[in-house]
């Protein structure tokens, strides 16, 4: 290999009409779709038409001479700043839950309680463009919000929302992963597992204690072995060059994530 | 919807020779080539070919009569039973990795520090089959075993591995995200800042407070913004009825993630 | 024993002019002197009066027909509603340094940076009434401070608080253990380790990791050994019948506190 | 004040005979009695003759030519030193009861679950000279052993131990606090609430979720108020220049401890 490589010939992702921008200022950050029109914020209006055809990561000065960046959104992104009606699961826990249900491209992933469609989200960003997900929400109002956030994400093509109550039963069978994020995930554990693969992961989000051994129990009950329950922390540390320091206030809790693997058994 | 769904006809995943298992026993895992041999455990001798042609999730008994039960492995599994002679980014940091960098399928990642691979590993399940990450490992003895083990995972397709030290410079451009895993991240930021795409997001991973200012300095005088350094813990909660608890002992620390955005300021 | 133990003569403690009671009512609570006056809240008028000559533990209505209740304040309330200009040390980290630094009856001990007087009270609290604390405030306005809040918990005649930069030298000799809490921990510790016994504990709360590898490295060069670093962390639990879970959002950081022992290496 | 401050005639604590001392060298220690003979480790023989009437701070060398030096123990030492055949309350939570339960010189503190007398003897160290421990435990080999170990810690005085098991009665009237170290703390509830004065503090300690919610569900039927759940936690900090980090592993968790006030409701 040599020591000065070669530029090859890619170009930057440049900004263009209706594109999702994350506009960034001081700290504070703020998704948008680009195009021609202004943006008002309380460091003055950002004319967003002069970020069109640039590069991310440019920046624009607003008409009271701040300075805000057109950064590209990321998965992150996304999740932290979509519409929510409900509490979502945070990106902490949705990382170990990718990875422990192996939730990865072309896998078909069943999905019950889709609130906001955060995690959702998650699961079709990974297993596009050949996998899918199945996703039961059987309140309407909210299977209505999670479709129109997996929309505006563009990733609506990877995603079955069905409003129905999965207590009731699910369509799908030999999906890869399943996940289950209600406050009664027991209702749900039987018609999920029959549409599990054998041998493959599940996992369930749950705010309690008592959900939580309530799950596991109906869990054991139904052949389910390798059981692990955890919470995933997550701590800011405010770095600054001889003042670095965890920061006071943290979120302590979100909710317990149970791991299972189905069996035959 | 139907609330007796039809039946699809989807198949199970059956176990064939090479591929990998993971064997279940009473809590304890082994993740095994699938073949036509017996494996010896302190709990008595599996036939693993009674399991060929069998679908995960099936259960084998041992020679002294315990139950071994063949699961699918994860990506979670694949990167804690891989070799690692050097230490590993664990799975609750790489998920979090994943969404920050906006790790989906298609996209080009840059990363310095393969080590064993294990990071490596979740950055090509996450990107194939049409994307590809760039790993620069400057020792060769790791950049062997990481490549060993990513092979073993069935994923070399993805990943170039390139034994050579990237503080003097890569040859990549326009990647989509950066990721830094060495103990002098500010020796490459220079080089992998040209590599990056602006207004793309960088990660970089740091067992020391002292690393972590020193980063996240530099990382200041290149021009990135909103920098967030976290760290990440996970709590085991042993869940038995009536005796549910968080385990005794955990892992408090593996180490803090700078994450950044490159700007064009 | 007997199973059916005698009743002793003892009285339970009654509410008397000028005592400190605390109010509660509905989960909040106020640290008042008992007299004949009322107490405006909005949940209604409390008439204190009424409780006066009445047991500790007893309710009263408020004007709004609210129960409020007279509890016995402890320590802990003392600490937690003393007026406080200053950041103060919290009672999970006085608690650790009341053990390792054998503060017990009979002790003299040695307290440089006094702010609101948290950690003070504790220690006076603790080593009355034949033991004695002395403690260093440079800033007038905070030994002033500090010197009403000991006044109020009366307990000022176990503390001379002097007004007095500590870096230029501290009177006492042979104290039992020695406590820093200020910004610079490192300039007062020669003059703090004159006034110290051989052997014996001294400790140090600093917000910033740099405080607490420059104070670690200071306390090496003056011969301390067995020197630990620790940050405590207190999590609360909302307990509810099936709903049991850790409170969402918790002081994630406060200080560090370093413990070391002189010796005449 | 004077910038040089007269030198007061205190004289160093010297070792004499039988006295505690805790023996230091390269980050191990062990509590020991002073005396004239040797004592055997790894890095050679100590002669403690060598340190009878030598001040504490004193170092020794062993055969070895190991550097080892005479500590005051403190009370935290003698916590974690002392003999334990049953799992203790460590000093973290320890700190916390002392203060939010007011332990202070002069308090007659009821305790139930003595186990080996780790917050038995804080609780006397604190109470003392004037104040009382009334200690249950219905084991009879733990109140032999709890004995001793006050006995070797001599604080034998202010503390009764009593072999009874505190569900069917307890003596004592009017104590200034309760606390709670048992595996069903609700079968003493009722006993102890006799016991406690109104308006003042209890604490239980249980390791489970299950242990607490049935606890603090009997505590509010017994008309306890202020009710708080809480977990202490406490995180080594590993402190080398250039090095600083969290230590890998961590105690996770002890137990929970409940605090409540009596009220006459």
């Amino acid at each position: 290999m040599r020591a000065h490589p070669r530029r090859v010939g890619l170009q930057p992702d440049t900004i263009q009409e209706g594109q999702l921008i994350l506009l960034y200022a001081d700290g504070r950050k703020w998704l948008l779709k680009a195009g021609h029109r202004s943006f008002h914020t309380h460091k003055g209006i950002v004319d967003l038409a002069q970020l069109m055809g640039k590069s991310y990561g440019q920046g624009v000065k607003s008409s009271l001479n701040h300075e805000f960046i057109a950064l590209k959104p990321t998965l992150y992104d996304l999740i932290m700043h979509l519409r929510r009606p409900t509490q979502i699961i945070y990106p902490k826990d949705i990382g170990l839950i990718l990875l422990k249900l192996d939730v990865t491209p072309g896998k078909r992933i069943l999905e019950v309680g889709t609130g906001s469609g955060a995690l959702t989200m998650a699961l079709a960003s990974m297993v596009k463009p050949s996998g899918h997900v199945y996703t039961y929400e059987k309140r309407p109002e909210f299977a209505e919000v999670a479709s129109q956030n997996l929309s505006k994400a563009g990733i609506s093509e990877y995603v079955t929302v069905k409003n129905y109550d999965a207590s009731r039963g699910v369509e799908e069978r030999m999906v890869d992963a399943v996940v289950v994020d209600i406050g009664d995930p027991w209702t749900v554990l039987e018609p999920v597992t029959e549409a599990l693969k054998p041998g493959h992961p599940l996992a369930s989000f749950s705010p309690t204690v008592n959900q939580v051994e309530k799950t596991a129990a109906a869990l054991s009950d139904l052949g389910y072995v390798d059981l692990e329950t955890v919470e995933c922390l997550v701590r800011n540390i405010s770095v600054r060059p001889g003042k670095t320091r965890p920061q006071t206030l943290m979120i302590a809790h979100t909710g317990y994530i149970i791991f299972a693997r189905k069996t035959l058994l």
